[in-house]
């Protein structure tokens, strides 16, 4: 709601030149407005008032709902101190636009003090000259984590882990832990447990808030503390420390290197921002999309995001057409047959599109193993055999009705039944062995297995259709 | 890794008479092993043994993956102490068949130590007559927990909230607050705030955990306790509310009634479990499932399962090909548009599907308003020309090349050109019109768009290709 309220007031002042009518018939709207003079600054201001008591989340989500000229408008009215946060909560295309639009200065004075593991979130988009002046405003420390932040591969533990963490010795009491904490004035946000770590920072276990809470203050860390904490490798994918988070219900989990050193921590807010990524990112590869859009962004951009699977899609349609072009003879004597081909290929696609979404979902989590991959399958096609025999007698009767009058009803009746059943049990073979062979040779196994499960289901199913027609007839 | 080794633990013993060969097989392989007598009971003790080590959602997973037979031995050996936890775990699908093969009086034992909320999880699971014997083992308050819980839709904060948390008064020092928690034996899961309330229970605000530890102990709760609390109402729908805890990076939130009189507590483990099913339930619809299923379920549950929407999809695929049964002369004469037609058809829902995928997502985020929409309709219509252009042009050249000995050619790369262009820009007009449409209308934008653009793309894309063939040829 508040997204929508401030959009509003940037269309008012911020379409420009053109837009001065329409800025007018707004006016007669609100006509209790008491100073009409100068125009755009009563809206600026109004706009920069209500951006101000705005979180910086929430103006990320107005920016991403506004079309470039608004959002440059709305952008240009933030305060800079907030500058930093809102460019790490906008998604990457609307993050690329706003960088744009910032000088270096702006771009300097938004990033140098966030937090290192932020600023190194933020380098990738960065100008290089950019980084540098940050580098140079940070303290050591931070320009070494820094460093190790961006040392990491993108989807890693370590490319998400923050470097703000709590560190105690296991062989001081609780009143001291207390003690310790009293002199933070804040803590590293969603501290629900702190480390506990020997002199040379291994880390020894974790001593969690609730026990700092729930015992006597005499108590000696070492008596409360969990020695068998879960902790990450800086190395781990993040995909599979979210798993982790998912399972055992986590706040954060401590990130080690391999000397079992601790270096950061991960918290539950970036395991959330992975789970919702990794459920677009795959919502988006299925449907043949490359990246994610900005929703405004350039027509341009937004063509060439979606070229790469239209072309593979085109390419594939070709040769499964070439099967029908075999066939050209048949077709010319039993043209129903052109008709009537795209039902077989449509409903295998369908139904291999079922099966594969359940694979898929299934490889993600983790539950399909190559012990139970043949059961698995052998499943699948039985499904598929019962769904074919109904599905494939339901048409091939509808057939036989719709074409009662021609001589060839039967015979196109029963070829339908068959070719149906035949394409269904190719459909759920595909559905089963293709994500799992991406998923085996490492690939990502949402992406590109409809298109090849499409076309499969098209080429095979035009020839078993047709074939099985040529010999009938 | 834990979930194969038990589930190839449980294969060993547990096929029954029929596997008595593989057990055997299995035994040469580890022949170190010393007692020998009797076979089954060694492996049921190894397996007891490791199933005692692992967590109640460990062994969730493990039971997923099992095939129905392995997964029975495998409950069958899970402590008594944990099954409600793990009934708790698991999927709906497996968990009815779990339920299923427990008697009254061990379904009664694994509900009756839950707490109020996850009793109300299962309830609509249990038999009638085991949630009846387990009302009676509450107390009072837990039965009217039970009541509150069970009284909510499933898709609402109050079927999610649960009633553990923290109270205290605003007019008390920190150092009692201390001292209150230290008279618990445990915190609520997840106590990243103690909720502030007056003495009707009239939600005042919430003290963070964190001021409480950083203040001195003579500090007045008023005096750093958060007065302008996010709180949630029990009948908001939970799918908004886990928005607000992303948006937020919230841990936990209070949850109130109309009278804002604090009544619950949702936490971020249950926030993350929405997030997920959702994304779940929409990968799933969007493939054409109804519901989630048992990986090893039933054949004929998992073939119901599918056959709304291939029914549907059949119906839908007879109505496309009827369309080209209008053009059964033209294509007698020009037998290569029955091989050309599937590519415009197939091109165009692809595209559609990108610009589909899109909107799902932007609506999902609330991006999308009454205000934008006109504009990113626009938008989408100028990328569906541009690649109309591109990819006609592509397609309508390919198919001279491929068609250029007949005297055709000409006609039919300048029918297939414009006929994608013509789809593409259908694909685009209803991948933004038909989620936002079914979005107004209150239904779930993912959910059956994907049949219902099939259907438009290809009946239109077969009548605007044969359609133009007619007329030129």
């Amino acid at each position: 709601m508040a997204g929508s309220t401030a959009a509003d007031a940037g269309a008012g002042s911020g379409a420009g030149a053109g837009a001065g009518a329409e800025a007018g018939t707004d006016d007669t709207a609100d006509a209790d407005e008491p100073v009409r003079e100068p125009e755009g600054n009563i809206y600026l201001t109004q706009l920069r008032e209500r951006l101000a008591s705005l979180h910086a989340a929430d103006i990320a989500y107005v920016l991403e709902a506004l079309p470039p000229d608004e959002r440059r408008l709305v952008w240009d009215s933030v305060k800079r101190e907030v500058d930093g946060a809102v460019l790490l909560e906008v998604s990457e295309p609307v993050r690329e636009a706003l960088i744009d639009s910032m000088t270096e200065a702006e771009l300097v004075a938004a990033v140098k003090d966030l937090d290192a593991d932020d600023v190194a979130d933020l380098a990738e988009h960065l100008p290089p000259a950019v980084v540098e002046k940050v580098q140079h405003e940070l303290t050591p420390e931070e320009r070494e984590q820094l460093r190790t932040a961006m040392s990491y591969p993108d989807d890693s533990v370590g490319a998400r882990m923050d470097f703000e963490f709590v560190r105690v010795r296991e062989d001081v009491t609780l009143e001291v832990v207390l003690r310790y904490l009293r002199r933070f004035d804040e803590l590293p946000q969603h501290t629900d447990q702190v480390f506990v770590v020997d002199r040379n920072g291994i880390l020894m276990g974790s001593l969690s808030i609730e026990q700092v809470l729930i015992n006597e203050p005499d108590t000696e860390v070492s008596a409360v503390m969990h020695r068998d904490v879960l902790s990450l490798d800086a190395d781990d994918e993040v995909g599979e420390a979210a798993q982790a988070f998912e399972r055992y219900d986590l706040i954060s989990a401590p990130v080690v290197d391999p000397h079992h050193k601790l270096i950061g921590r991960l918290t539950i807010d970036e395991v959330v921002d992975v789970i919702r990524e990794e459920s677009d990112a795959d919502a988006l590869n299925q449907a043949g999309l490359r990246d994610e859009e900005d929703l405004f962004g350039s027509v341009w951009q937004s063509a060439r995001n979606r070229w790469l699977w239209l072309a593979v899609n085109l390419v594939t349609a070709f040769l499964a057409s070439r099967v029908i072009g075999i066939f050209d003879g048949t077709i010319e004597k039993v043209v129903a047959l052109a008709t009537l081909m795209p039902i077989v290929a449509g409903l295998a696609g369908n139904s291999g599109n079922q099966t594969m979404a359940l694979m898929i979902r299934s490889l993600a989590q983790g539950q399909i193993t190559g012990s139970n991959f043949g059961r698995l399958l052998r499943k699948e096609l039985t499904v598929a055999l019962l769904n074919g025999v109904v599905w494939g007698l339901v048409a091939g009767c509808a057939t036989w009705a719709l074409y009662h009058d021609s001589k060839a009803a039967t015979l196109l009746g029963v070829a339908m039944a068959v070719a149906i059943l035949l394409n269904l049990l190719i459909g759920a073979l595909l559905g089963v062995i293709v994500p799992f062979a991406l998923d085996r040779l490492g690939r990502d196994p949402a992406l590109g297995s409809s298109v090849l499960l499409t076309f499969s289901t098209d080429g095979l199913g035009f020839m078993i259709f047709l074939g099985l027609a040529t010999m009938l007839f």
